[in-house]
């Protein structure tokens, strides 16, 4: 998307492109460009890039138009001569978690679900079968009856309707697992690798050898910082990520078991991502109704609305009524894997009572959404009932959900967690649909004051041994971490859990680095996830500003994964992730030449960000201003900073490397006189 | 505050104390315990500690007060019988930022301004004299002459009434410095060092002993996670806290030039307060107004606003007119130390136009300012004009306001800049006001791609040379750092400003750890900002969701604010600060124990935590219940902790100790079976 030439006007006002907005509601923006206020366009657009292995792929990106550069004056940076010839910026494209609901020839229907994006990938291998699937059962959405069911909810169409009419399930019809450890394994590139690859790579490849052609000098100059390829080398604790993410790479760390696919066969509509400390860091967000509040359109609108804003995988926590039916919805509408914890079902089948549940039923909703299409889920097997005395002296004792809904039955029982005794069990199932293990870590502290204590510890080791157990089952493995950490021990949590669990992936609540700030958690926790992905974890687990406090509505969900997306994306710049700071760098661009549109799109909240500019400055004209309200129009550094190059332009210094230099003849008379140099 | 015998109910219903909230409006809270509904008493009271050594000194605390513990059932926790004996928990002590507003009993008057607390400390001294003063101009105010002045102003009365009758100046009338580094390095123990040595120690001295006898068994089971005690050990970086802050202690760290006091001698009526690496972590809240937008009260109320939230010192950063008057009124108003940057007045008296800039013009700015009572001046001396060359090839240039300023009137001029070469006068005037010098970053990056660049280290060295020089001066020195920085890049900014500055108090902005949030550079900061703090940054400059986007509002302030607290709390956390986790324990303790409004009155921000949590619990029972809309009323994993121990409880272990005994026979037998013990 080249702006056209005589756009200087547009950058000041808001162009929707015909292919240009995601639009949540699935009222895709009209092909004649007509505006919607209330979404902006972000002047970006949907691109996709094809696959060379498998070439039915087609992975999608975002793709933000930028507005020419131009100084002040309206002359060219650096040039003395007055004829305006425009310099284009380049397009920037990003990662897109969106999916088809983001594409505005999209004519997407809640009620209908997503294309099956992956069915025939899936179905390719033969290795799959088609079968009846356990019945769904009105106790799955907690009623009794399936009277009951449409009694009771008279006003949600949504549940029964998935029991009524639904795609029969798949599940692995050979004497192999159709995991994609297994395929890795056995050196096969799959189209969901091929797909990752390019998706991580993103800009990399496709990018760099058009754009060195086509730029004006300033922006090819890689001496430059103002170079958009400049970028510091990370520090990367011993990620290893490559300048070029190939499939066999992508296949090399799967079958490594240092990176996880989640992809359940039944979940065609996703659309492949990696979980893998050598990779772009993840974010998770959670969703969910409960017993006190929501609805399963809630439930659905949130999924999209966290993706929208780049959430890269959703896990569904929803508990009470019409469990079963909300999972549905938001599976068959989710371009990303979805996550659960399935004790909570259980423990609903069981009408809350923990010493009730039993491996039998446990078992039964394993299956029950494996065959939905659940890509992975969280099974607290490392509580064991030794540990159970290790929290009593705690702060807070157990504050995982589901860590503390094992701790009672293994109590009650006095026997040890039925999750642990049929490990085994579990991971035939898993390996059977692909849903990846995330082992919780039903121990986490939830005060700093139990921080890396004995029990949490004692589970993270147990998680390690579980690992092995499931790849020996060739089912892939990541492992849940933190919650309340200080700072100065988030480290030994990564080094621990890269020994214990042999490098499989960790994925982190937060960690949180204080208590004393219910209401802010998303910025105590963003502190603590920042370190950690730093450190090496894969994924965040976001926590929003109402953790402690209540459910989260659509504004917290936002808050959340913006506050995340800034931890992974820090996290990203810190390993030296090859194609991380290229958007820091395209931003600051725009910001240093004021082209307020192009800072606005490329951030990760053009709707925030135009919205904060316009409460001091709402005139259009403001947005193509060369000054801004922290200093107003008389005065402005940057603008300084133009001044300084447009003073060296008009001593005939025709361009920077030359007034470089012209200055470095000046500076060294200086230099002479100080000790500066000598010592530095 | 000892909550009365029978004060069940009242935990769930807000009971304002007779001496209770803060109240920025200064309009107290009436003594019958009325009722103001937008503003919360947070159920604290202001508590004040006397000096020893001066027993003049009255160092001002917030007392929180809790409700007592009590079990599900009533009981008190662990015990079996049913007789409902009531847990005291001590009131919390936290430091206080807010002044004498924050006081319900002041009957305060923002154009009287605030008690001069500190001028007989300061005149005891016997070494300064009272003076007529440099007379105030209408240029100063950015006027032409006094007609234009009320002209131009005639809905701002506090124009000019600051001219019309104020306070005589005073400086220093002998021979030597009257700043906290000379005193401290004649070995002399100052009013200020004193108060301040109470107020960083906090709960340690007053507290600890008096608790220890009063409270339950529970509490003083000191090898128990849930004493409040407990804390773990930090990792400091060479950072070197003492677990009681004696004076002697905060002296010897001032004469080491490791921590200053900014004490104006005509700033009497702010509360004494320190800065340096081996005392709690302060945050600086900028305000001011601008040529765009905002008024004198408008600033004035954000310094109240920003105080009562807890900033420890608030920079005065306004441009435009009215530029002396709101200053004055910020000062005779403010609480905690005010630093500005004299050059940005400087600008205004030249119209604009830095190359118009004098030194003689500076001079007279500095002295008007010092007269005034600014605290600390950030003077930009180490933009040198051999550095300016070292930012044309940055990606952003130039983009502090005072550095871009110097770095025009250099090139301007072809000289070294005025502020550099007239260092020692500068530091002369410093030392007969006590003004302390904070030396500013006027290179700091504006981008990640600029971070850690030639210029940025160019001018930290010098930094470090001005840092001596000023101390031959006896004047006190902090350094200023930061900008745009990603995390593993920090630390070297840490260590090259301890080594250079040979351990002067660091003083940075953020660091922003990307540059792809506009809108959220609160969190990009905080990020930056809690890590800078914990390996050694002395007070953190904040930054608001507005940051590059706008002017901040008072929402912004607080936002801004209550990020840096985190940051400096969780930094605080991490060095292993002695009384840093006491607050963090008692807010997970009275979580843990579902005392919500304790949780709330213990948060960083009570209004907000509240507000969030009865967005989906609004009832006042809610706020007793012992669930929260998380998990619902049917299960809860705090409670099953609660049923857990109440197991043990009823199998006759009655308590902790005993249970946890009971409980390692139980998981001895298990642990046989593994093999966990021996590896970890």
């Amino acid at each position: 998307m080249i702006a056209p030439k005589d756009s200087i006007d547009s950058q000041g006002t808001e162009t929707p492109l015909p292919n240009g907005a995601s639009d949540i509601e699935g009222k895709a923006a009209t092909a004649s460009g007509e505006r919607d206020g209330s979404r902006s366009s972000f002047n970006s657009k949907k691109t996709y890039v094809a696959g060379k292995l498998h070439t039915d792929i087609r992975v999608p990106f975002r793709e933000i138009s930028l507005a020419p550069t131009k100084s002040i004056s309206g002359q060219i940076e650096g040039r003395a001569d007055a004829s305006p010839v425009i310099l284009q910026n380049e397009p920037v494209r990003v990662y897109d978690t969106s999916g088809p609901w983001g594409a505005p020839d999209f004519q997407g229907d809640v009620t209908q679900g997503l294309p099956a994006l992956r069915t025939n990938w899936i179905r390719a291998r033969s290795d799959v079968e088609e079968y009846e699937g356990r019945v769904v059962r009105p106790i799955d959405d907690g009623y009794l009856s399936e009277k009951h069911a449409v009694g009771g909810n008279g006003k949600n169409d949504l549940v029964g309707r998935d029991r009524r009419a639904r795609r029969k399930p798949l599940r692995a019809s050979t004497d192999h697992p159709v995991t994609q450890l297994w395929y890795a394994r056995q050196g096969i590139i799959t189209p969901e690798v091929e797909f990752i690859a390019i998706r991580e790579s993103g800009r990399q490849i496709e990018n760099r050898e058009s754009r060195i052609g086509q730029n004006d000098s300033r922006v090819t100059n890689h001496e430059s910082r103002d170079s958009l390829d400049f970028a510091h080398p990370g520090e990367s604790f011993g990620a290893n990520i490559p300048e070029e993410i190939t499939p066999e790479f992508v296949r090399a760390e799967v079958a490594r078991g240092r990176a996880i696919i989640p992809a359940n066969i039944n979940h065609p509509e996703s659309e492949p991502m990696i979980i893998g400390r050598n990779f772009l860091v993840k974010i998770n967000a959670n969703i969910g109704n409960s017993a006190v509040a929501s609805s399963i359109e809630e439930e659905v609108e949130k999924m999209r609305w966290a993706t929208k804003w780049g959430a890269d995988t959703v896990m569904d926590l929803s508990t009470g009524k019409n469990i079963h039916a909300t999972r549905e919805w938001i599976i068959r509408n989710s371009p990303v894997p979805i996550g659960t914890v399935p004790i909570y079902q259980a423990l609903e089948k069981v009408g809350g009572r923990a010493e009730e549940l039993t491996w039998e039923i446990y078992r039964d909703t394993l299956i029950e959404q494996a065959e939905q299409g659940v890509d992975y889920f969280t099974v607290h097997a490392g509580v064991l009932l030794r540990f159970i005395p290790l929290t009593v002296k705690r702060a807070t004792g157990i504050v995982s959900r589901g860590g503390s809904i094992m701790a009672k039955w293994c109590l009650a029982h006095h026997q040890e967690s039925f999750l642990y005794t049929h490990w085994d069990e579990i991971c035939e199932i898993m390996a059977a649909y692909d849903v990846s293990f995330s082992i919780g870590d039903g121990l986490r502290p939830g005060s700093i004051a139990d921080a890396n204590d004995e029990a949490q510890f004692a589970e993270l080791y147990t998680q390690g041994e579980l690992t092995q157990r499931a790849w020996k089952h060739h089912v892939q493995v990541m492992n849940e971490g933190p919650g309340h950490i200080p700072m100065h021990m988030i480290k030994e949590n990564m080094e621990k859990q890269l020994e214990w669990c042999d490098e499989a992936p960790f994925y982190t609540l937060g960690p949180l680095t204080t208590d004393i700030a219910p209401g802010y958690d998303h910025i105590t926790s963003a502190i603590g996830a920042a370190m950690i992905g730093w450190y090496g974890c894969a994924m965040l687990c976001y926590v929003t500003p109402k953790e402690h406090l209540g459910l989260p509505n659509k504004k917290d969900v936002k808050d959340g994964v913006i506050a995340y997306k800034i931890a992974a994306h820090a996290a990203d710049l810190a390993k030296g992730h090859p194609g991380a700071q290229y958007r820091d760098n395209a931003i600051s661009k725009a910001r240093f030449e004021f082209r307020w549109e192009d800072q606005f799109n490329l951030s990760l909240d053009p709707e925030t960000a135009r919205e904060f500019h316009d409460e001091t400055l709402p005139s259009e004209g403001a947005k193509t201003a060369h000054f801004c309200s922290m200093c107003g129009p008389h005065f402005c550094s940057m603008r300084i900073t133009e001044d300084v190059r447009r003073y060296a332009a008009e001593k005939g210094l025709s361009d920077e490397a030359a007034m470089k230099r012209g200055m470095e003849e000046k500076a060294a008379e200086f230099a002479k006189q100080g000790e500066f140099y000598q010592k530095v």
